[in-house]
């Protein structure tokens, strides 16, 4: 089996390294730091055990890298409209290609530019945070689900189970509109409003209203989800979600740190893509829309 | 007629300086630049004409006032409290009281501490700054609507508004539920976004985002108050409203200021009591509420 992995940051580096370390040929495909790591490798520091993965397989530019069986894609979304010039290079004819992304609507949009690529999404539960050049901070957690959005070789989708399972990544199949609704929950209050108060996840939570206002924006996407169809969703699940983040470290989510290092903030999938889904179902979730606004209004004076 | 001014900033300050060179026997409490008014006067740095004002009617303690025909209370509505002790020294069985204050629910308050105490509304339309020691910065409009809360002498209400035209300041009789909410269309959206995202009236109505924003956002207040039976309101008041907005000068409203300078804010009376009201009547506001949890979060961070 070959890997390939499109965006070898705190996600994709982390991933790839942990499959390659157990035996997979990984092949890395690199941006900014491509130089340092061809050189002298990535070095994971990991709360499950820090580790130098060196190989041969990095690249920075996909037409060098070879078409792969499984394509990582660890991309920011904000980047996917690139995906229509790096993934050909790496498609063989069952290629499953893993979106490990934030937010609503991203296998959509990138199965209309591939109609015939199998698809999945990678749902990713790890804090990890990129530090160039060459190092993974890999903080806490690190599970990842896979839903099968269009995934009809079933054998492979679960030998990249199997595989990440046996790289020690704990991997495991979900279905697709649940998982993906189900990450909405936290990612979308949390990501944004880390911004938008420019705070982090444990004070959010301390101060009542603020609590009581993720807890709210969180019921938006509950009810949201049930009202598309979306089962095993309720209440219950903010309140897993709350009692988990209290016990999280103090975090800053991607997006806060996007924000402050000034880069663009994944708005459009993680905001605009389900608040629309939502409006057009007739089930706006109207504190989340707010918080989309002052998104906008603060990425437009973030420079 | 005797006039007291409880809260010689500046809205008090400026109707209370224009109505004793007017003519009115004006008595002004001050408390923190009161020795230095005192020596000095005060200076009204006006867009309809600078003056300075030196009067012998400066106090630092109510129990030192005459009674009053009637009261302007122009303190922040956080300090409403202490009404309770201060009011009662300056009032006549006749006296009416005027709250020139903002946001909703504060004629009902002071009316439960003094039931038979007449009660006036007063809508201040006013740029204006306070610049201690002894200075009043008028930058720009100045009319003031009263709406009649309690006062059973007509002539009384009369007299007042005459007064005030009198002194050059505009005055009008409004109806005061209409008034006060009409008042909120503004005050609500723009006083918390402008500390939410610590910016000015301006930008935010130049980002298309937040423009929509506040749009929405004043018409939460409008159906609210419409559902509750308020007159004359709906969606043209709030383009009147973003209009008349985007031709004032980029504009810092009391509670940005009171968040820049370490003040509380009066999230009380702006937010907290008209979303009560409007949760009571079924009909809630949903992008204030978040406004109002972001407020109550940078109020506990803001020292």
């Amino acid at each position: 089996m070959k890997y390939g992995v499109i965006g070898a940051g705190a996600i994709g580096g982390y991933y790839g390294a942990k499959l390659a370390r157990s035996g997979q040929e990984v092949h890395f495909l690199l941006r900014s730091d491509y130089q340092y790591v061809k050189e002298h490798g990535l070095q994971i520091d990991s709360c499950d055990g820090s580790f130098h993965w060196d190989t041969p397989y990095i690249y920075n530019k996909v037409e060098h890298m070879p078409p792969c069986d499984v394509v990582l894609v660890c991309l920011k979304s904000i980047n996917n409209q690139k995906l229509e010039q790096m993934l050909p290079p790496l498609l063989k004819s069952n290629t499953l290609v893993v979106l490990i992304q934030n937010g609503i609507g991203v296998e959509a949009d990138v199965q209309t530019m591939f109609p015939d690529v199998q698809l999945a999404a990678g749902l990713a539960f790890i804090c990890s945070a990129k530090r160039p050049p060459g190092r993974i901070d890999h903080q806490c957690y690190g599970q990842i689900n896979l839903g099968n959005y269009s995934c009809k070789d079933d054998s492979l989708f679960q030998q990249v189970l199997a595989d990440f399972n046996a790289a020690g990544v704990r991997a495991r199949q979900v279905e697709y509109e649940e998982a993906r609704w189900k990450k909405a929950v936290w990612n979308m209050p949390f990501n944004g409003m880390t911004v938008a108060l420019h705070t982090q996840t444990d004070l959010l939570l301390k101060n009542p209203a603020t609590r009581q206002l993720i807890r709210e924006q969180m019921m938006e996407v509950i009810t949201t989800a049930q009202h598309l169809g979306v089962k095993n969703i309720d209440a219950s699940f903010a309140d897993k979600m709350i009692e988990m983040t209290d016990e999280m470290v103090p975090y800053s989510p991607s997006m806060r740190l996007d924000y402050d290092f000034h880069r663009r903030m994944e708005i459009y999938y993680l905001y605009s893509r389900p608040l629309q889904i939502a409006r057009e179902a007739g089930h706006p979730m109207p504190k989340l829309e707010m918080l989309e606004a002052e998104l906008r209004f603060l990425e437009e004076h973030n420079n």
